[in-house]
């Protein structure tokens, strides 16, 4: 056992100030001080992972770590902000030397990849909780929002649909291979944070897929007043994701299993060349799915309360209860 | 129980966009969108707070909600910068609604105090634990560190020590009159914001006391390279801290016991007049408890090594162990 500041240092020393990390002062105070660029927009966000409920309590600890930061950095992904900084607030029922520098390995390659500068945190005792809040910069006006979705704009995703489920399902039955395609996507989603950036300007509006498709689908045709029209024979579904969940659990994976993180967003149709010639440059499909329409609802789909995962009102996620 | 979305609604709405609270983008969308003021530096902490850990798990609600801000702002506070928004992930085992009514409450009423607009959250399930994320402003060059302390500068400190390990111990005997001073001072401390902004350009450095005392000098000392000589016969104690602890626990709750969050500040001596002043129309006394010296070390008190509360490495502070 260590103390809090031990273990801080060990494992959890933010970024040295510098100027091109936009840190003018580091750790070690009582905040640090951060240096915005001039004129850009702050989007911040903040997201919890408990242990048994977000994931398996027996994930390896470096995907946990990879993964606590990825969930918050879809966020600022879906709003086609530049990561800047994040801060990390970790309870943790016990200081195993072990779990904390897999967590930490994780956890700052994950910053290293994405350009993300840790800059402060707090390590306290008690259920394995991890809280992350990330900040990032856009330019005003630029910011990619769920509200701008208009009438005849096509519905497209990123990537493909399904990891995150059958990752999850993979898991329960006891598969272990890190290298299986679906548990790359359960334990290790990659944050779409260049794809983001990339449709700033092309997309009318943008959400990640976090709850499941219909469900972060439905937030975008509410909060833009519209409905849509969905193709579930488009859904890109995830490799091996067929294999492991027959074709009719495949779909229902895509549709509304959650934690895939991938970009759902509209855009008019004259901007999809332009949007899937950015993509590709980073590797990455944008597959049209569906169309929006002024008619509220959604159509193509049968089972639209499926929904997806809400904390508080269904079984949890990773199967294993509330921490409590 | 409710859905993770009504509960968000329900209790935690942020406050709408507007232009006073810097707000460009709110709630029910991926991320807030801010506009930091311009030329400002962006101060930043995160502090969690875990039910049966950093208070009693039966403190009231609206207690919890009010100290959990209210720590995270204290850093703010020693930083010299101005509130001006805050993040909160909350974990929580149930969702019970007269706890989250009065906690949300608690929480609301210290964000209407302090100009702190609550700008995002997020809601889980698991054992309870409340991570608060603050961003305040302060202008390049004015923020109060840890690291300005010189040999010669006074040692002084904001308003009453003692009054939170008074409190607790009060607590724990089973007292309940929210009325009692040392039960207020515990269970609804006062972030020194104002006093922190203004003593900008006085002191040297500064610190809130979360840890104890002599845990947080040791901070002091430790970053500005230097040592100091107390006077403990000086420390300002807590109303009915003598007559709840005697002299001698009195004293040793000054000393050690933390949770005070009151500002521990160093300042040359020829600062002390108008630094009291500024402060007395804010209706806080500032009384001098020591002196910086070169010489490294702490002299005047004894139990150097009594220190201050870490986690992971003593009791609890409530005194009924950690959350798992």
């Amino acid at each position: 056992m260590h103390s809090e500041f031990e273990l801080i240092a060990r494992y959890f020393t933010p970024a040295p100030p510098g100027v091109d990390a936009g840190v003018a002062l580091g750790v070690g105070d009582d905040c640090t001080l951060l240096a915005p660029a001039p004129g850009c927009r702050l989007a911040v966000s903040v997201d919890t992972s408990v242990a048994g409920v977000h994931y398996p309590a027996d994930a390896p600890a470096e995907a946990v770590g990879h993964r606590a930061l990825a969930v918050s950095l879809s966020d600022l992904a879906a709003m086609g902000a530049r990561a800047r900084w994040c801060l990390m607030a970790l309870t943790l029922a016990s200081a195993d030397d072990d779990w904390l520098e897999g967590f930490s390995r994780g956890f700052r390659a994950l910053c290293d990849a994405t350009g993300t500068a840790l800059v402060g945190g707090d390590v306290t005792r008690g259920a394995t909780t991890i809280g992350v809040t990330v900040m990032g910069e856009v330019a005003p006006e630029a910011a990619l929002t769920r509200s701008g979705g208009r009438p005849g704009d096509l519905v497209a995703v990123t990537g493909a649909l399904g990891g995150g489920a059958g990752g999850l399902a993979l898991w329960q039955r006891g598969e272990r291979d890190p290298s299986h395609p679906l548990l790359v996507r359960y334990l290790r989603p990659q944050p779409r944070l260049a794809a983001g950036e990339a449709l700033v300007g092309l997309a009318s509006a943008a959400i990640d897929v976090s709850d499941g498709l219909l469900a972060d689908l439905g937030h975008v045709l509410e909060r833009s007043g519209v409905g849509a029209t969905l193709d579930p024979e488009a859904l890109p579904l995830a490799e091996g994701l067929v294999a492991a969940l027959g074709e009719a659990g495949a779909r229902r994976a895509a549709l509304s299993g959650g934690d895939d993180y991938e970009l759902l967003v509209s855009l008019p149709a004259e901007h999809l060349a332009e949007a899937r010639a950015r993509l590709a440059r980073i590797g990455l499909p944008l597959t049209v799915i569906g169309r929006l329409e002024a008619e509220p609802g959604l159509r193509g789909v049968e089972a639209r309360g499926e929904g997806g995962w809400q904390h508080f009102s269904a079984e949890p996620a990773a199967g294993e209860g509330g921490g409590a």
